[in-house]
């Protein structure tokens, strides 16, 4: 089944110890989309600017995406310029430039209304609300915040999570979100905040799925995907977002949601992370096949198999 | 097979969320030897002064541990006080007294000098190599250093990790030793340095074996054991060595090293280092049962077992 995706595209000027590229297609909505479009057919709803051209528009349609969602005003696209330095898994912002962004209300076109998977990537709370209550046909939600909207709008950030069936969020917003510093403890109350399950992503440690109890039938043991850390990360920007497009893909390709789903699809996750990062921007996630993303599947599962 | 530890017995005074200690008995070669306990038999090389009693003797015995190699001279035992506060992770050192560990010699009793399994705790690298040269019948030697002796003492480092078959490190000091911020690319160049497995410990997202090529005949690819975190990490002292005793002391009980061995030894690893944090000091470490440490080792392979 098709899935729909809300959030960001934006330009990214970006530099990393293997080097620098300036007005690089990105956006949360761009890399999940790429990461999901390996799975299942992808919706897109975003705003850009003057400065999307046909080209821009053409990397999403390559990889059979629904662009008619993606809205075009004048002015220019939200624009990030970051660097990554010692710490690859954290960007040190340079500027950001909300253009166009800035006063986004996503339209969503008649033709998506049907939609039955859902993903609400990092934007304002309402919004993510207001979307996920104007489609009545979604049987799956998942949803994505960051520490700006955890810390500035924990209200809003709390209607919203109602309405989230799956949380993905790193281990450091996790802990913000339920005000506790142990990870298991932090999950559990993040449980009690609405989501049936919570994604923790680890960075190169891969991600652990919690559940609340009975969610999906499924009783309540957690499982964790390990990624297998790569040789040379060449630009870890959207490696979350990319995460989130290879679990919400799968789990809508698969069309039902259950224990045995949901942990392949931690395992894929992993693997779209790990592809987006091997370039600079989402050149890895346009080019990569469905049997290298099956190899590397292998590769993730084979490395905590015990006989 | 018994297994011999050559490290340090100390008096740990430890402040965490959780609580306080004061003079808790600790040491790298304490915490490996009661976790090694649980799988084989254990021999002790260490020194202690005259506040190591009959009492603390007899929590190592209590676990049929050979303290005859813990060498008893006129001073103090080493002592440290530390705190852990936002970062469960990494411990604040307030006071280091090394006393009579200053002018350790490791003295090994006739009785070990059979000995096919050797663990060689962090103490200086040169002591390290001494002890591996007398010991003429170990078939494997795992190694643990840390920050002070890979800045400090290189060259004398580079000559031990010769003599070691399994290092034991965790990420920082895997990227510190190569000079290379990669982890994957930093495990390669160590595995040039001497070693044939390097287990890379990540804390509570488990720990990474990687092989150099052909390393007990077994192939080159890396394995993960994923812990999981528990609820409440009360003193995250001596994990690391608990991890190690696990991983060791599991391999000695089964005597050959293949590739599911070190698979299940890196799992026990881990296990062993979950419980170590579960209370202040070593008492979780004595009070464990088989059937406990089986049943999370059961929790540890479900954790990530697909279908």
């Amino acid at each position: 089944m098709s899935i729909l995706v809300v959030g960001s595209v934006a330009f990214d000027t970006i530099t990393t110890p293997s080097g620098h590229v300036d007005n690089e297609l990105g956006g949360a909505a761009t890399y999940f989309a790429l990461a999901a479009s390996h799975f299942t057919d992808v919706r897109v709803v975003a705003v850009v600017g003057d400065d999307f051209t046909a080209e821009h528009e053409k990397v999403l349609q390559a990889r059979k995406i629904d662009t008619r969602g993606i809205e075009h005003v004048p002015g220019k696209t939200f624009r990030w310029g970051g660097q990554y330095t010692d710490n690859l898994s954290e960007a040190k912002t340079d500027f950001t430039e909300l253009n166009v962004f800035e006063k986004f209300q996503p339209n969503i076109p008649a033709e998506y209304m049907d939609s039955q998977f859902l993903f609400l990537a990092n934007i304002h709370p309402v919004l993510q609300a207001a979307v996920r209550l104007e489609l009545d046909k979604v049987k799956m939600t998942g949803g994505d915040t960051m520490n700006y909207w955890i810390q500035g709008t924990r209200k809003e950030l709390g209607e919203t999570l109602k309405l989230v069936n799956v949380l993905l969020i790193n281990d450091t917003e996790t802990k913000m979100l339920a005000g506790d510093k142990s990870l298991p403890r932090a999950a559990r109350k993040v449980l009690t905040m609405g989501p049936q399950a919570l994604v923790v992503k680890h960075g190169e440690y891969g991600a652990t799925i919690f559940f609340r109890e009975g969610a999906f039938g499924i009783g309540s043991h957690p499982f964790r995907a390990p990624s297998l850390p790569i040789e040379e990360v060449k630009d870890p920007t959207g490696a979350g977002d990319s995460f989130a497009g290879g679990f919400m893909g799968y789990i809508a390709s698969q069309g039902e949601v259950n224990r045995e789903v949901l942990k392949r699809a931690l395992f894929y996750g992993g693997v779209m992370g790990s592809f987006a990062v091997e370039k600079f921007g989402t050149a890895r996630l346009q080019s990569v096949t469905r049997a290298e993303i099956e190899a590397r599947f292998q590769v993730f599962k084979e490395l905590t198999h015990l006989e």
